[in-house]
């Protein structure tokens, strides 16, 4: 098993934090999304990854993509321990924190779009800056309300086990740290982060822990 | 079974694609997203999904968020006809063509983001427009460069039945043509639209076909 993975990605931060969760060894291949004009955008890494971004998860001869996509494949060939519930309406909760995370927040605060809006909208370093944090602010203070009021909600987002919802939180929490986002309005999500991510298979998959960090 | 819509949510048009195949009735409950400062705002819709985003899923007294969490329970208590294909790695591919539209292209171009650029970053119209464009057509050119390639490629995404992946690309497509954007570049994205939408379970999920269209 291999994964393409940049160490500050999110992304591949979740695919990471399952791989560990789950025991097992992979290769790690760093793609570098700011050297060189940003290695994803080479040919021969598009020929893995059509949309240029990462991660890429590389299993003998198959070659997968989207992070959430990998998570369920690894959870259907390799399903202990597991990382979503049993029944399927927690199944549905846990999938509907993750893709809140994955599909709401995540994506408007990616590079590239970042990028769009400097180079391509003209907008200033600063409202740049406050768009990063309204979606992260948004989707927190929503994520929050569900959190504190499911009874499902232990000390990780379903149960006293982390599942592909908690993978998700990690990352979008350390992008918050990073940016240095005030995380007291969401007591919740950083009582679950907190303890999340003192977990040896979430400590190992950290940004800061990886091969190509800087 | 209700289901909280709006006929022209393209993430509310794959849940009723997915109940329409799985042949499952359910009730339709319109949420205007533009009347009265937008219904999915108000204080009660907001208890059934703190993100104020449709649609919501109702099943007895379980309440369901986010579209491909709500595709995959379906998918999980009535297996039948399927919507993902059997093997790990087909299902990882289905996936990630779903989650490609899902988490790539369609979450740059929602309603309150094309509002945040208007109001919160004073970007111009066609400035708004041309972000609108820009997200579907990179979007597409890389699934249909994905598609062309892939051997699972058949009348739908994969193979000959509509899969999750068909219930995503279906409405991106929709959305790409009431926005005018010229498809002629993405042969195979436009190929399997033309089929996929014209069957029976599609046809009646079409935003026009239902009860709250303009």
């Amino acid at each position: 098993m291999q994964l393409y993975s940049y160490f500050r990605s999110s992304a591949a931060y979740r695919v990471r934090i399952a791989l560990n969760i789950k025991g097992l060894d992979y290769e790690y291949l760093p793609v570098h999304l700011l050297r060189s004009g940003g290695e994803q955008l080479s040919a021969d890494y598009r020929k893995l990854h059509p949309d240029a971004l990462v991660p890429t998860f590389v299993d003998g001869d198959a070659v997968l993509q989207q992070s959430l996509a990998i998570v369920e494949y690894l959870e259907e060939t390799h399903p202990e321990p597991p990382l979503l519930p049993r029944a399927p309406l927690d199944r549905a909760y846990v999938r509907a924190v993750a893709m809140q995370i994955a599909c709401e927040i995540h994506p408007l605060d990616n590079l590239r779009v970042l990028r769009y809006l400097v180079h391509e909208l003209g907008v200033s370093d600063e409202a740049r800056n406050r768009w990063y944090r309204h979606w992260i602010e948004s989707g927190f203070a929503s994520l929050e309300a569900r959190l504190a009021l499911d009874s499902r909600t232990g000390t990780c987002v379903f149960g006293d086990a982390p599942t592909l919802a908690d993978a998700c939180l990690v990352p979008q929490v350390f992008n918050a740290n990073r940016f240095g986002i005030d995380l007291t309005p969401y007591p919740t999500i950083r009582r679950i982060n907190d303890y999340a991510s003192s977990l040896d298979a979430f400590v190992r998959a950290a940004p800061g822990a990886q091969p190509d960090a800087e």
